[in-house]
């Protein structure tokens, strides 16, 4: 189908799931290898995620071939290894729209495809959404959803979470009807870290495992037969596969396996057995090889995790080189020079030390960098009990993962006024990952907390003294936010500056209007002054620096010297601007009329496209900034002009 | 020393901890025995957590005979078991101010004394901060902090929640060492559920218990002498204390147990062994009894869990009798009349069924009500599964412990558009559970979500309306939220009535000045209301019922024909206060000037008290409004009268 110069003779024939009920065992396995080829072309032409589907090629085949989706509900974890499920089922023809704007999400979107009956992308939600529809289905739920089993499939990495804990937790203790694929590739963004990862190790590791493998094997003989009694048979099969005493079994679960996630002989004879059988919770533990089949995947140390595009014969990718270094790689290397003077100075993240920089910590400071998985409440209080114990902890956590923290940030850290300081990277609109990932909240979120400091970085330069700022700060919890991508270019100075606790800058002075900006949109807010300008109008500029505590004084004057005043924030209503707002109402600032408006993320979440777009489509670039001026002053036939 | 007729010689000797160490282990035994006494006497002349402070009389008097605090450092998780540990702490003399205006907390609290390293009121912390002080004494923290042991106490049900899974799975991983004491009382605030509390019941159930009983109490032979070869026989015992393959051992945790955790022998046995010979972490599963030797805690169902004054003979509690129902108990009547007529309703509480009135719901449907454990976040995710999966999930919490499941509620929920009804119970001040209890941040952080519906009730009757609205939003999520304690009295109507979404109520028409309410404030501006008006000045009064979607029209209404408008809501900024300021800015109502200004809780957290001076104390009642109002309109000579 797909212009490709592939021969994909099978995956040809497949428009949805159905069309695969009349393949043999043998042609699954074909398919299988068509659809690794057609990946790889497509992710090749479009970048994204490649190796995580890779890994689950013959898992997405096998459990399309037994399950009747969409009536049974699979639900990916994260679900960045969906592509190979999305071209499975009717979206083949669109996969080169991936991650691009109006095209098809990088995760499963229930907008997208009835094949996708649970969106993901923030991790270990699965088991809790499955154990949602299996409970559905049972109490009748609503007729037109069917009665089909829920299947979620999670990786390892996944489990580090302890929302996963709870949902088998609960998924053990109601004993309903529900299976879970555990997809253990040793590897979720980085190599996954914890007593569960080595646990995970110990079940498959060495003779055990060859001795599991050929039980799993054997499956095959004891599967039942329509004419046999299959019922004991299937019971005496389930319990040759069974390794007793697994903390799955401990927790309720049957437990099947390890097997070979890339055998699909013991795939299919395990599924059909488990479909046909499993009456409580099950779950099914499959050894995957991130990256599979494709050896430049293969042999890279990430399995080609997110990729741009890139030559399928080398497997060079094709990365546009950036004139500015990271605002991640800047907090990173900011971090490590404080680090170097500083022995209290330690640094936690939670399974996401390349996206975080803390890999570059690491390598410098081994013992004093933590990565505690997927598992944000405990990297909060993890920090905030370093704290109490006299250390300086950095929390580095994207914006949209540090919501999984929200309560430990208010009753262990901002209750009790520890120093922890939270490095907030991807704060704002971030491409292609879309809503999921969009760091939107947290201004709102953390500036209402007592207490609380909370910066955000105009430029680079910016990041490097909120850095040593926060690390100033030794008598309560301080927040700083950058945006995701590279920095504007500018000047790094050489040591960070201790920046006065609420008090902002001046960025240019001018008339009737003020412009106060909180975070990076200041390069925005610059370029439609000068535009501005070059008709007679120059705006005061301010850079607010932090959201908490405000630079009252400041604020005050741009209020009282100015015909308008307008705030701009990477972030939703609730956070800087409404923190203006309420101080200005309240000091009475606004009783005689003041043209105040905050311009902050349009009340929608904002599907993917470039952050350039996403931004122009929330209304916040500079051609926007200059209209909502025009416009605030009431110089309107001026701004349809522009 | 506290007047109260107890005959207590040995706890009379005792200020610190550090005068128990004189103490031989039979005068321990007795001095557990008057620390119990001293415990229900206390309980018995302020009320409060009862039950789980019993339960680990002897725990405590052992924790702190063995171990150096406040340089070992205990943490209690929740810490609601924390009396015995406060008296024994130099608090004997504080504690008839229990949980009362300026007296001791109801919880652990850095700082109220040294001997509290680590506050807590919220569950499952304990496990991650205890960790922090390991790492931080292993990484040489700040001196003053010094070297001590990290303890963390925290209860079975407590382990429901993922956060204490999540730190075990990185406690597990790092292997430093760490204690563990697991309060195994098989009872949190209700009987735990889910599968780890089942497992729990496995290790010590029939038989092997026994075995195991013995075996701990073997431990007294086997114990390390300071002139004999301590080490390797230390070995021995802990091995011979130890069950293979527990799943605490599986996470990286060295297992002992169970004990019996009333037995001082056996608790002062094991816990000298670890304290001498743990390198690693290490868990011990201790055996209590919630409510242990008070007989009517004993034979009550939840042992005394909450209390309040009683007769120390009888056990007889002098609860005031209430003249209206609480809002809890008008949310679960009222849900059990819709569930009555739509099969498709189902109700989710984390752990809270008395709590969230959810024990009713039970009692009708109990196959469509489901106790999750302390697991918000997967409450939150199960909810939307079985929204997606054509079912009406109710999901009842308490402001502060939502919380726990934003990113979900983000991400799972909001997102999806999934419609899952937020039932938010303890919405604003709380009373005696004091600043850790208070849902203060719910409106500012569900509000400021795309296609979120956020109702606060005014009244219990608007409550009614409000189940019956928000069971009526099939296309996206919806949330109200209600105060702890007593409605105001007012007749319920029969059955709820479906309110038009985004739509406020005038509640009074006046002139100057316009009160917009956001819920159960309306009684305070009503009071003010008739003050001002024996004034000669009639305000405005408005329900918003809605913090989103407003009732633009409203509030515009409102701000074109009043001098002032005034918002009020029990909650921070950021929140309807935010969202009106926000909308009217961007109208242009306040270009040419509106006295606006936005009632919201002050920046701080504020300590226990009864709800009403708390509410005083942030400004909020009826002399404040009235003194707000004058003072808006510039009539200050008239407030200073008031």
């Amino acid at each position: 189908m797909t212009a490709n110069g592939l021969n994909t003779p099978l995956l040809d024939q497949v428009n949805t799931p159905e069309d695969m009920k009349k393949f043999s065992d043998a042609q699954l396995r074909q398919l299988a290898d068509e659809l690794r080829q057609e990946t790889i072309s497509v992710v090749s032409q479009t970048g994204g995620h490649l190796g995580a589907g890779l890994g689950v090629v013959e898992l997405t085949t096998a459990i399309h071939a037994v399950f009747d989706t969409p009536k049974d509900r699979l639900i990916w974890d994260v679900s960045h290894q969906c592509y190979p499920h999305k071209i499975l089922t009717g979206r083949r023809d669109l996969m080169l729209t991936l991650r691009q704007a109006g095209g098809l999400s990088g995760f499963t979107k229930r907008s997208e495809s009835a094949f996708d009956p649970f969106g993901a992308a923030h991790s270990s939600t699965s088991i809790s959404a499955a154990l949602g529809f299996s409970v559905a289905r049972d109490l009748g739920g609503a007729p037109e959803h069917g009665l089909g089993d829920a299947i979620a499939v999670i990786g390892d990495g996944a489990l580090s979470a302890g929302m996963a804990y709870e949902a088998m937790n609960n998924a053990g203790h109601l004993g309903k009807r529900l299976i879970v694929i555990l997809n253990d590739n040793e590897m979720s963004i980085a190599p996954p870290v914890g007593a569960m990862s080595s646990y995970l190790s110990k079940l498959y590791a060495g003779e055990p495992f060859q001795e599991l493998k050929a039980a799993a094997k054997g499956a095959v003989s004891l599967l039942p037969h329509p004419f046999q009694d299959g019922a004991k048979r299937a019971k005496d099969m389930l319990k040759h596969m069974t390794v007793g005493g697994t903390l799955f079994e401990q927790l309720g679960f049957s437990y099947v396996g390890p097997i070979d996630g890339h055998d699909m002989d013991q795939l299919l004879n395990v599924l059909r057995t488990v479909k046909d059988r499993a009456t409580g919770p099950m779950l099914i533990h499959a050894i995957t090889q991130k990256g599979k089949g494709y050896a430049p995947a293969e042999a890279s140390d990430d399995k080609y995790h997110g990729v741009a595009k890139f030559d399928v014969i080398s497997g060079k990718q094709k990365k546009t080189p950036s004139n500015a270094p990271s605002y991640t790689k800047v907090f990173a290397q900011s971090l490590i020079k404080h680090a170097e003077q500083d022995d209290k100075v330690v640094a936690v993240t939670a399974a996401m030390p390349d996206g975080t920089g803390l890999d570059l910590f690491a390598e410098r400071f081994p013992s004093r960098t933590f990565d505690v998985g997927i598992a944000e409440q405990h990297a909060v209080t993890f920090c905030a009990g370093m704290a109490a114990g006299g250390l300086k902890p950095v929390c580095a956590l994207y914006s949209t993962f540090l919501q999984r923290g929200y309560d430990q940030v208010v009753h262990d850290v901002a209750l009790q006024r520890l120093p922890v300081r939270f490095a907030i990277d991807r704060a704002g609109l971030v491409g292609a990952d879309g809503a999921t990932h969009a760091g939107s909240f947290d201004i709102a979120f953390l500036a209402n907390l007592p207490d609380m400091v909370v910066m955000a970085a105009a430029d680079e330069a910016e990041l490097v003294h909120m850095v040593a700022t926060s690390l100033s700060i030794n008598d309560r919890p301080s927040a700083f936010r950058f945006p995701r991508g590279a920095g504007v270019g500018i000047d790094l100075p050489e040591t960070g500056e201790v920046l006065e606790i609420g008090k902002g800058r001046i960025v240019q002075s001018g008339a009737r209007v003020a412009i106060l900006s909180f975070g990076a949109r200041l390069q925005e807010v610059q370029k439609a002054a000068e535009k501005l300008e070059s008709r007679g109008l120059r705006p005061t500029i301010a850079d607010a620096r932090f959201a908490k505590p405000l630079d009252r004084d400041m604020i005050l004057d741009l209020a009282a010297n100015h015909e308008a005043l307008i705030t701009i924030e990477e972030g939703s209503v609730g956070g800087f601007g409404s923190h203006v707002m309420q101080f200005l109402a309240d000091e009475g600032a606004l009783d005689r009329g003041l043209k105040i408006r905050s311009m902050v993320f349009p009340d929608t979440f904002i599907d993917q496209d470039t952050p350039e777009k996403m931004y122009a489509s929330a209304g916040m670039c500079a051609p926007q900034i200059e209209t909502k001026v025009l416009e605030t002053l009431g110089i309107s036939q001026i701004a349809k002009r522009g």
